[in-house]
């Protein structure tokens, strides 16, 4: 790569550093300044991001991207008021920075307290979706945390326009420029130089398909928080009320199939199979027409009752469908319900229905996963519907973060600790 | 790389993932019955431990390995002791897993708990220290996590006889023989594989020195937890109690100097340096002759003072000596030392010595390391003197763990989701 690319790439992260250090003692009240200011700015300077956006909708086309991809990188006056509406709510989350996580004096007098810090420099790497630029600036300053944005080439234009607005919210409210920049070019050797600069980013947030993901997981020498896929496994125990387990299933599926926390597999117990899953098929059949893919056991309960299925692959029993498809089987109980989602989801959202506490509980306890639902469908875990508020993503990490993360999970801790002169004998 | 060793490195990274299932909900007495059986057996099978050992150091010998390192490999009836005592004092440790982190319920009626759990599966690479692979195997175990060690080739027959304890002590227990495993070779493509096991194992600490890291975190697709290096500054303020200032600098410097937490670096400021800066020499070389590496305004105090000194070399401003070696510079203010202390120190360990409080919580929350001491020695930053009981090491990262590393640390965290039928809408 240029020499010259890998300078300015190197200068940004070195300027976030120094932002990064001035936030971090910023007050809530400016940070909030910032953010209500643009809020304002959003629905108003129109001219300038309708424009921009235009210009990557009209490449969009020629570049024959499908109309479900162009829509998403669409921007419109409704979809600004929201913008502006989440701006608007995450000014009024509590600020996470200072809080007392704990407190201890030791024997020797030593007064020792852990607060909540920022973590310094948070990188973003994203795909065409201009409303990530947004959220992520928003979260990343409201925790006190420079950020240095890499969007999708397929935005850039419309993430630069907005990018401008976050200067002027951010000179508004007397904030570093730096507080967030914008990477000023998609060629992928600036992201490469980027994925090294652990002496100045201290974490990076790739939010995008797995591939993307992947990338950034190999070459970066800076932690990485991964948003991997949700293979989200609803199991039927033979306790189960059945007709709660199908309004389960269905929304777990067809609510939002596309969605890492959506439903791709059943499990049933086998003493209730031949009673639930032809009614479940119903359901999920007269909800979105689910196509459901069967072990032998469940296709042959579906056969006899004459309802539509296919027969699974051994792939389908891993697979993230993101589609109104469900791989379907029967276990014999409770343990090998619990044995195969350990070996098969991908550790993200699960779920049991059953009357039974004992069983309940062996299976909250037993499944390795980052949320573990009881009676629930696996599409609350989010950061909203878990009251955090506002969410960056969902972890698959089992460090740091797992599941929803909020503004505390855009945070470090430090000890600050006090004394009266001790020394260490 | 052999297809055989490979295959044999992936395949002990698989049976740890299924022994991390079974630890995950083993009860804290199972647990503490192995670390106290192993606590037994310790300081009695020496035979087979010392025959071991002296393998190891004749090589060592033969290596030209020098008396300290040889010193560092070396097993005797003290040292077996010390270490069966450090077992015990994890077992007495209250067990993480299962603690209750916050509880919420939701309008909607879910409940939600966050409950703290074992990571998984946790690789620990060293180098030559046989306490190592007890300390981190019975950390990894009491916090529910299985562990693969991979240990250095100047101790592999010693880590082999401790291994074979540990397989003893789990089976008494109960336990499953993969929560501990050795691997079973020092050739490197085994850790290279193992670096990309990211489907088995959840997290990689390296313990050792910088160069191993460094390749760890750079070959890696799992997420490591860094032990980077610590340039620990103290600052000395024009409010100091002098005579207080001069303890701390030199059991900071002196105490332990080898070690991350040691100071590195002293900050005067300039209306003090004058008075302060010819006591605290002489109490430095007096203690253990320390060799103090000047800026041009402290070397200037120091020549008028007749006192021995050396010019520093920019480098000597970012160095970890390790040694009784000392930079020290005049500062003309605070807000210098923080920014000096911001872009020079590893964000590890560092202290401000006043008597004004203001000056203290200013310093106190803008630099920004790990630990930050106001009129205490740096050296306290450390598992047990912070009361977390014991630790596997002192993070230098800011994801995940900062500072001391306990069982806490070891752990991660689920979510608990308990409904009643509640769907998405």
């Amino acid at each position: 790569m240029s020499a010259d690319l890998a300078a300015l790439v190197t200068a940004i992260a070195q300027r976030a550093r120094a932002a990064s250090l001035v936030l971090a003692t910023t007050p809530t009240a400016a940070k909030n300044a910032a953010l209500l200011r643009l809020a304002e700015l959003l629905p108003t300077a129109t001219d300038a991001i309708f424009a921009a956006n235009q210009r990557d909708l009209a490449a969009a086309q020629e570049n024959g991207l499908t109309a479900a991809q162009i829509d998403r990188l669409t921007l419109n006056p409704a979809r600004l008021a929201q913008l502006a509406e989440s701006v608007r709510q995450v000014a009024e989350l509590p600020d996470p920075v200072g809080e007392e996580l704990d407190r201890t004096t030791r024997p020797n007098g030593l007064a020792i307290r852990r607060l909540r810090v920022p973590i310094g420099v948070i990188g973003i790497v994203y795909e065409a979706r201009p409303n990530v630029t947004i959220d992520c600036a928003i979260l990343c300053l409201k925790s006190g945390n420079a950020s240095i944005l890499r969007g999708g080439k397929e935005i850039f234009h419309t993430n630069t326009a907005l990018a401008a607005l976050i200067q002027q919210a951010l000179a508004h409210a007397g904030l570093p420029a730096d507080a967030v920049q914008l990477i000023p070019t998609t060629d992928r050797a600036a992201l490469n130089t980027l994925l090294k600069l652990d002496q100045y980013i201290h974490c990076f947030i790739p939010r995008g398909g797995e591939s993307l993901i992947r990338f950034v997981t190999a070459n970066s020498t800076i932690p990485v928080i991964k948003h991997y896929k949700g293979v989200c496994c609803v199991y039927v125990d033979r306790a189960a009320d059945l007709a709660m387990a199908e309004k389960i299933i269905v929304n777990a599926k067809t609510q939002r199939p596309g969605v890492c926390n959506a439903a791709e597999q059943l499990l049933v117990h086998r003493d209730v199979a031949e009673q639930f899953l032809p009614a479940a098929a119903r359901a999920l059949i007269a909800a979105k027409n689910v196509q459901l893919r069967c072990d032998p056991a469940s296709a042959a309960i579906l056969a006899r009752a004459g309802l539509p299925h296919t027969a699974a692959t051994p792939e389908d029993f891993s697979a993230e469908f993101l589609d109104y498809i469900l791989a379907v089987r029967v276990v014999d109980g409770l343990e090998t319900a619990i044995a195969t989602i350990n070996r098969d989801s991908s550790a993200h959202s699960d779920a049991i229905i059953t009357t039974d506490e004992k069983a309940a509980q062996r299976f909250l306890a037993a499944v390795d996963s980052s949320a573990v639902f009881w009676n629930a469908s696996t599409r609350f875990n989010d950061g909203f519907e878990f009251g955090l508020g506002a969410e960056i993503g969902i972890s698959t990490d089992r460090l740091h973060a797992r599941g929803p993360m909020g503004l505390r999970e855009l945070c470090s801790y430090k000890w600050l600790v006090v004394g009266d002169g001790q020394v260490r004998g």
